[in-house]
């Protein structure tokens, strides 16, 4: 049997993940590959922390990444410490060395993902980042291995756990947005600074990866228009609902003969629709090509096993290559992208404002959307007694443009009091 | 830019798709392999028959196989026939011949599968076959490639369409099995003789392929136990309803410490789990594996361009295999398996009986079952005014063998009538 050397660069949930999958599962791996696999050396920062983790003694740890990218035993690094930067360093040392990298560092791959593939394919080793998206769930490589005979159409992903958790709770329970985030933040589920996530940058992302893989274009997370969930009230979900649909926070790239729009925003999704009903701290991602038609991938996008199966998978498929003297980093294509400027993107929305409860409001708010040809597809006042009203109007599909700024005339009108949200439908 | 030419064995749905793909999105494929594909020469046999469609002009046409094997310009061969001997035969003599050969044939894959990747191996050529599972939806080459860091427990799949679409008929419309059929059948969803379909044996072939890669045991379509639909009566899908489920034909694959169970059968499973909300024609894969947790993949399991999707994809592995000189077949480890008896796997049951109105039915039907050891979880007696009356049971899980006993024992009451129906309750 053959035998390899690997190193870990950081050790928290997913590289622990990795070690404790590999005791797990070792065997059934090394004889899939007729390999066995060493971890050899850990990167870490903080010794006595890490020395009172029981990690298995034959694992070196070390404070010097020197360590590692200067042992040649070590063919195989693979990078999960996070931050974009320090590893982007590592990793193209790695590559100048030989060594092969795998990755689930999505903040380093929406941004250097391709200056990356590129530099491993001319140092002739392998780069690989299954669990950037998605975790588990295999999405990076069915992407450019199984859906690559397809002009991929649009990609729609529910591909943040944290934030899929607060809205599937805030409509099972009824619950705030501040009492699910904090329900959020006690289960582990949402970080102190939960930004990252509820803001929409975590998946922001991961759609940037994914597109660029499935459009075959240089996209990165600057061209993503990002918008979080930190908006969405319980009265929103209520009234989703009522319309029969549900609030998702939805990553989506879309692309036609026009250009491409990469978003990322709370989305209306109709009951029934497979992303509707994924739930909890689920993911999952939605695929149309023009052959194979709609596709979705669903699963745990985040955890330490879950995560690390598709680190190792990554791993197992690097020796692969190696054991047959190849590098799997195949040509990718990538064209310059031409985006769509965001104002042109156009759908249904829910808005939904407080007015007052006086006779004539109605009539000028849909004054200002007739005037920018605005359709109103369906309209709800509440049957109010107080001296503010409440009104929700679901408008046909319209550019987002003309919505912005018709939300800024009636936001003028003296009757309305504010525009409470706006929120898209996604109709797919 | 490279050159190959491949040629296809047969132009039915799926051929005639690969040719219509290649069409609609062949500069993005060739631009991905820097290679040119051309469809050189297509197997068919009847030649009047073919000359009338419309197939690009520099295509030929041929009914005789010698044709095709012995042109040295071929380097791949598409198997899109169907049926098992003819096409093993031909396919071994591609191998022979030094040319990668892509089938979309589960018939022959179920039962030759594993066979026929050794040889490829020994011959130094490539043999992929995602179509064959599924369809268009990814999952032959994600089980061994990106879910083989797990021990895999469980494969559920939902993977035949025309059952599919005739139970979600059939729930959806309160029409009769026979009605859902006849419909299916219109509508081209089911063939003119549709046993392959409605008795499980397409499903059977399906799981065979699944669980030899999954479980990394020699598996065909013999180790499955079959059971189809046609016994599903409307009344059973009420009662599901009623109960919190819905009926499906599942194909499940289980491996656990005491060996491998392959079965498809209909089941029922609950509302609310992603495998329920399957309909249509759609197809679905619900793996769950030790580290990676349930994963699931949803799609078009059939059409034209689907298959041709994973049939092109395919081609495509092979072209890049081609291109850096290597086969992709890597080397398969597959174990005899254990296969567990049927009499020993357990699972809830629904069962529902036609009884005779009278006073002491219940207490002699629940004699039986305690006597097994069975308990009953719910009873439903419908309060009917007619002699005959339906007993509708749900009990714990429970053996195979058991069961079967049981339910000869209550046919053989007086009181009974007939035992309408006993059908699994997955729980997953
Ligand atoms: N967690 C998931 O479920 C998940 C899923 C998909 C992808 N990912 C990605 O996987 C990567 C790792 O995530 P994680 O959740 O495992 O993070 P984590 O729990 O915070 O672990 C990061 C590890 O890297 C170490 N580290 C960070 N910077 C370092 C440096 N400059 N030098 C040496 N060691 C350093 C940390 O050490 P300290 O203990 O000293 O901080 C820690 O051991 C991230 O890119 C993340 O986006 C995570
Ligand atoms: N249809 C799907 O959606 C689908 C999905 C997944 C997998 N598959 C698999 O793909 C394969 C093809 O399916 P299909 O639906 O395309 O079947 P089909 O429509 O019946 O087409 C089969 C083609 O092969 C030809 N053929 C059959 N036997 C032949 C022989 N001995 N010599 C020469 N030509 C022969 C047929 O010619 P004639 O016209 O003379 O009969 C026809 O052109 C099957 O293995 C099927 O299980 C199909």
């Amino acid at each position: 049997m053959k035998k390899v050397s690997i190193a870990l660069l950081g050790c928290g949930t997913v590289g622990k993940g990795v070690i404790d999958l590999l005791a797990m599962n070792g065997p059934l791996i090394e004889e899939q590959l007729d390999t066995e696999i060493t971890i050899k050396r850990v990167l870490i920062r903080d010794m006595p922390k890490y020395e009172q983790m029981e990690l298995p003694d034959d694992i070196l740890l070390t404070t010097d990444f020197a360590d590692i990218v200067n042992d040649d035993e070590i063919e195989i690094v693979v990078e999960v410490m996070g931050s974009a930067d320090f590893a982007k360093d590592c990793i193209e040392q790695c590559f100048k060395k030989g060594k092969s990298v795998v990755s689930a560092n999505k903040d380093l791959i929406a941004d250097y993902g391709m200056p990356l593939l590129k530099m491993a394919k001319e140092c002739n080793v392998d780069f690989q980042f299954e669990a950037s998206v998605a975790g588990g769930i295999p999405i990076v490589r069915p992407m450019y291995s199984s859906l690559n005979s397809n002009t991929m159409e649009e990609i729609i992903g529910i591909m943040n756990g944290t934030t899929n958790y607060i809205l599937s709770n805030m409509t099972d329970t009824g619950m705030s947005y501040e009492t699910a985030l904090k329900e959020a933040q006690e289960k582990g589920y949402a970080e102190a600074d939960p930004t990252n996530d509820v803001s929409g940058y975590d998946a922001g992302r991961k759609i940037a990866i994914l597109a660029t893989l499935g459009f075959h274009s240089a996209l990165t997370f600057n061209d993503v228009s990002v918008e979080g969930i930190e908006n969405i009230a319980q009265e929103d979900i209520q009234h989703a609902r009522e319309m029969g649909y549900v609030i998702k926070l939805l990553a989506i790239a879309r692309q036609d003969g026009d250009g491409i729009s990469l978003n990322v925003h709370p989305a209306f999704i109709r009951k029934g629709h497979p992303l509707a009903n994924v739930g909890g701290a689920y993911n999952a991602v939605y695929v149309r090509g023009n052959c194979v038609g709609d596709v979705m991938f669903y699963g745990q996008g985040a955890g330490s096993l879950p995560t690390a199966s598709a680190v190792v998978s990554d791993v197992m498929n690097v020796i692969l290559h190696c054991n047959i003297n190849i590098t799997g980093s195949r040509d990718f294509v990538w064209h310059d992208p031409k985006l769509k400027p965001q104002d042109s993107i156009c759908a249904p929305y829910y808005l939904r404002m407080v007015v007052d409860n006086a006779p004539g409001v109605l009539s000028s708010i849909s004054a200002v959307l007739a005037q920018h040809k605005i359709s109103i597809r369906s309209l709800i006042q509440k049957d109010e007694t107080t001296e503010i009203a409440e009104i929700v109007i679901l408008i046909d599909s319209s550019a987002a443009g003309l919505v912005n700024q018709s939300l800024k005339e009636i936001e003028d009108l003296a009757c309305v009091r504010k525009i409470a949200n706006a929120i898209r439908v996604i109709e797919v």
